[in-house]
């Protein structure tokens, strides 16, 4: 194991997670504290609440830098870290980033987020997957999909981040299965795998050549008619939304100039949901590329290693 | 005035509303019963509640026939009436009516719903709607809208219903305007003007040639970005999202085949939801025509005649 040689703090509205790395980036330990979210933090005392959170690390190993990103970059968070506008690679990211020297000598780096001022009909931003995306890699041109609540499709192009855009998917399907009368979701199991069927049959009339399938607000009422039909099970409910909208989200970034059939695309990250895009993807035609695991931490350590060498 | 004729009863599962009709369909009287939708009807005790909230209107004119519309012809209804499938004009939704005597020999007509087995992917349904849009008019062809939280585009040919699909959209405004992380909605003052200076900004995008207005999930999103970016005021989101929500699905229907610019539609009903879409009809290229009002109760009659007649 190398030695310790930095903390990265990814500091979200309600949680904080910490990670002692390695110079060569080998992650040495980590810690999540759920009650460390920028929402519970008073009065501005971020500097109490990481040494809470990390001293230890500091007493052990000194002043280590530590790498900060997520909405602790917010007007709510520590300090406010302006947007740093599309196109941008890492030297416009490491450019947008600032400094502050906490009171044992150790210097934290807060990470800008990104903004695309030519999305429509307002500029789109992000704070966090634009460091998911660097650490996947901005070497070739190609489209890349970041799934999650509010996913975002990207394009590389010359070595940058060209634009983006971003998809309330998660959010959407949530407030779908939990507050409508649409569709009246059964919680699955824990554990349990998902009904991978039902969610095939909604990615698939997503997918399909249906003129109604472009009808977002009409295609979702499926999961009421359906069941009223007997064709879908209220066992079924859950999965088939899931794969209704998210592929209406791919059929909708089509629609929106991010990929033709028969690209290849990069999908972002590795968790449960991943699975899910990766199953949607060859239905559109579309070849999937893998990408590094930790990808936030390999663009992160990327675009701090550019700031610190300015 | 005319002579009590007979009693219509529009009877939900939330509210039950009560009608007394001349003979030539002048309302003598009407009356709602909040308490008195089918879910609050216990053990299958509809002819109780139904002279709890009529029952003097019997006392003082005789055993009136009473015509019956509504989720009261649904399973958890008194009495389930099949659904009648599209293609279907007055003589079809006339034959799916089901009779009951009354213990006083008052004769109730439950009016079917509708059934469109050619809507993907699964067959779509209406229950109440079809008799606004036989009360509209089904003497030419054209295409109607029916505003509502599940709206319902209708096609007339031949002087029946072609064939009709829903759209979820007053159940999304509400889902994004009360439950979401996108839209932090202001409840408007009561009685106040809707900002339809938002809400035409919210129709106008949904309405351009921007390829982005595709893509629901990604537009909805604006709600947040336009706060962020300092376009929108908190004050304008519950319009700007209502005129967002309800533009894409004028885009949604144009792409589903509904219509095409240049053509002349009819909005069915006259309530507050009617003069939002009616203000965005123009920004697709549409004309309105006119319909009569309460096209509900001239439809329940013309079907109910139909059947006693048969």
């Amino acid at each position: 194991m190398g030695r310790p040689a930095s903390i990265i703090v990814d500091w979200g509205t309600s949680s904080l997670r910490a990670m002692l790395v390695s110079e060569t980036g080998e992650t040495l330990a980590t810690r999540e504290t759920a009650g460390g979210g920028i929402q519970f933090v008073k009065d501005g005392a971020f500097e109490e609440a990481l040494l809470s959170a990390a001293g230890d690390w500091f007493s052990a190993h000194g002043p280590l830098p530590v790498l900060a990103s997520g909405m602790i970059t917010s007007r709510n968070g520590w300090i406010e870290v302006p947007y740093v506008d599309a196109p941008a690679g890492v030297a416009e990211l490491a450019a947008g980033t600032k400094t502050l020297t906490l009171s044992n000598g150790a210097v934290i780096t807060f990470l800008p987020g990104m903004r695309d001022p030519a999305a429509r009909p307002f500029p789109d931003v992000m704070r966090g997957e634009e460091t998911q995306i660097v650490g996947f890699g901005l070497d070739r041109d190609r489209t890349l999909v970041l799934p999650g609540t509010h996913s975002k499709w990207a394009r590389i192009k010359g070595g940058r981040i060209d634009g983006f855009q971003t998809y309330a998917t998660g959010e959407v399907f949530a407030l779908l299965t939990r507050h409508s009368f649409i569709a009246k979701a059964q919680e699955p199991a824990p554990g349990a795998e998902p009904h991978w069927d039902a969610f095939d049959r909604g990615a698939e009339f997503a997918a399909s050549e249906e003129a109604s399938a472009d009808a977002f607000l009409s295609a979702i009422f499926s999961a009421r008619t359906g069941i009223l039909d007997g064709r879908l099970k209220p066992e079924d409910i859950l999965d088939y939304v899931s794969g209704l909208v998210i592929g209406s989200e791919f059929r909708q970034a089509r629609a929106a100039g991010w990929f033709r059939s028969g690209d290849a695309i990069g999908i972002v990250g590795n968790n449960a949901l991943n699975i899910r895009y990766g199953r949607i993807a060859p239905m559109f035609g579309l070849a999937i590329e893998a990408g590094p695991d930790n990808a936030a931490k390999r663009g992160i350590m990327q675009i701090a290693a550019e700031a610190a060498g300015r």
